[in-house]
This record gives structure tokens, C-alpha cells and sequence, in this order.
């Protein structure tokens, strides 16, 4: 099956109904997912910017809450605005490149998205992770020291940078080779273009 | 019949796509629209940028003229990179003012955006923008001496005062009452709002 590339960040408000939806809309179209998480801060860094742009440009970030919720209405996911934002996700974003390609890698990225931007946890703590970890029946000690390792950091480098190189500017963002989809509200032209013949 | 509000800068390339369809779509959904030309120079400088963002962030840049052009295929619309981006829309959008109301307005907006994003004509010049005009069997000189009367002028700027007021940060925004949907892309969720039960 042909692969749509989800890249995407924890901190990212418009991650999270992209997250919820992308692997049944994927599956139902014959695609699978490539899920890709990265960090936002060395690409808005980039950009310039040492914040969220929501926060940088309070407007844009007053009518972002509002559309948000507005969007999780229409998908029926729960929302509640974080009572911090954004989050540091880098220990997360590192277990999820541990549980990239395992079977707990999906509802994992869920369970983060959902602790974050409905039950208002803090995904910083390697407590709440850990507890994320073990409700999916996953041994929580065993993927957190692996998300310490060399190799879950180098993982979620390289991410980050090809990324870059693909030209990714913000989260989410789907891709099928080099061609981007920018945006929760582009995840249909996405598996358009990838079912296109 | 309830209007949909359409606020628009004729230098936005996100807004050719949406001018292009949105008396459209709202008549088919029993709507009206009310066209809102306003200028983004004086909301981007309230977010402390003096050229577009697309020029500022030029990786942003990329994506977009990419995007567009799949936009304007997708939606049967021509498309042609303009040669000068963006050009200066003051003269375009007080003619817009002055046949906001008028029958012959949303052709005139159409046919702006098709020179601009089509035809790569210089939309700043009048003699293009009375070549337009003409087009549409109107006064050319009528309306371009109206155009720079006392109240078009003040229309433009009222319409940009009360953008901002409303919230307005980009190009093209609709919309009802004080929800607001930004982007070509939020245009069936502006129309699904407006006509909801």
C-alpha cells in the first residue's frame, strides 16, 4: 500500500484533529501512514520565531481557539483549551519515534493529542507519558529508557531535517513525495493526490 | 435573503480562488454576499511585517505558489504566477467600493483577480484598471472619478477599521455575524455555518 507521510508536532493545536483522523481516512482510501513527528521549534526558529505564532500574533492565535474548537465540534472530538500552550513535547515526540513502527505507535500519538488538548495533562512529565505508555498495555520503564537512547533522539533529528529539506514550514503538514499538504483542512486533497491514478 | 460576508485584497492570492467562486456557491446555498474589499497593508503592519508574508517567509512562499496553482486546477480556474507580487491594490479596491453594490461589482472583483493571477497585468496602472471596467460595458471615466472622491476612499478604509475590529488578520476571511472563516479553503464551513438550523 502506498504511504501518505504525516508530520507532525504535539505542541501543534492544528496536529491534533489531523492526528485523530489521518489513520481511518488513510486506511479507508488503501493508504497506510507514515507517521513522522518532529519538532516545530528549530523550523520556527527558521522563521524567526522563539514561540508559537498563536502567541506571537494574538489575533491570528484568538481566532485559532475559537476555530479549533469549532473544528473538533464538527469531527466530535472532545476539546478543552490547554491550560498551558504550547507544551514541550520533546519526550514525547522521542517515544513516538520509539513506537513509530510498533503496533501501539497509533494510539499512542493519540493518547498524547488527547491528553494535551482535552484532558489539559502535562505532556512535559515523564509521569503523564509514562502513564500514557501503560494504559496502551505497553511496558511504560522499558519505552521510556528507550526514548533516552542515541537512536530515538537521532530518529527524531533526522526527522526534523528532512522536513526542512522537504520544505515543511508547520504542522501538520502531509506529504506524498515531494509534494505538501499544509494543514488539518488538507488532509482529503492529500489522500487525493496520493489515490490520484 | 442572510449575507455572507467576503473580505478581500485584490493582491491576496488566496482570494482569487475564493472571489472566483463564492457568489457562486453562496446563491446555490440561498445566500447573499456582501463584498468587503479592504487592504492588508495596514493589518500586516499591525503584525509588524511590511511585505507580504509569503515574501518574508519564503519557504512559506514555495508552498503557496505550489498550492495555489493545485487550487486553481482542482477548481477549473486559470493560473499564472504574476510576474510582481503583490502589486498595489489601492486603485482596484476603491473602484471595488464604489461597485460594491452595484450589478456590475462582482464582475469587476472577478475580472481584477483574473488579470492579476491570469493574465499578469499590471493592476496598479489605471489604464488597466479602466480597461476593465470598460470590459464590463461601464463608464470607465465615471467610475474612476468616483473612485477617487472623499467617499470611496472612505469606504475602503472603513471596511479595513471594521475588518480589524472584527478580528480580520489575512485574506480571503468570510464571514457571519463575528465568526470568522479564514482561507479559501473555509469557504463550505462559512456557507455550512451561515445556513445552519
Amino acid at each position: 500500500m502506498p504511504a501518505l507521510q504525516f508530520w507532525f508536532e504535539f505542541a501543534s493545536t492544528y496536529s491534533y484533529p489531523a492526528a485523530m483522523r489521518v489513520e481511518a481516512r488513510a486506511t479507508a482510501a488503501g493508504l497506510t501512514v507514515d507517521w513522522r513527528p518532529l519538532l516545530l521549534g528549530p523550523i520556527f526558529q527558521a522563521q524567526g520565531w522563539t514561540d508559537s505564532p498563536f502567541n506571537i500574533y494574538p489575533v491570528k492565535g484568538r481566532y485559532m481557539w475559537r476555530d479549533l474548537e469549532r473544528i473538533c465540534e464538527k469531527e466530535g472530538l472532545g476539546f478543552a483549551r490547554p491550560s498551558r500552550f504550547p507544551r514541550p513535547s520533546l519526550l514525547a515526540a522521542r517515544v513516538a519515534c520509539v513506537g513509530a513502527t510498533a503496533p501501539w505507535g497509533p494510539a499512542f500519538v493519540r493518547a498524547v493529542y488527547h491528553a494535551n488538548f482535552f484532558d489539559d495533562r502535562e505532556i512535559a512529565e515523564p509521569t503523564v507519558i509514562a502513564d500514557i505508555v501503560q494504559g496502551l498495555g505497553v511496558d511504560a520503564e522499558a519505552v521510556l529508557t528507550a526514548a533516552q537512547q542515541p537512536d530515538a533522539k537521532a530518529r527524531l533529528r533526522a526527522n526534523t531535517e528532512e522536513a526542512i529539506a522537504l520544505g515543511v514550514f508547520g504542522a501538520p503538514t502531509f506529504s506524498i513525495g515531494n509534494e505538501l499538504f499544509w494543514g488539518n483542512d488538507r488532509l482529503d486533497d492529500a489522500i487525493a493526490w496520493a489515490t490520484r491514478r
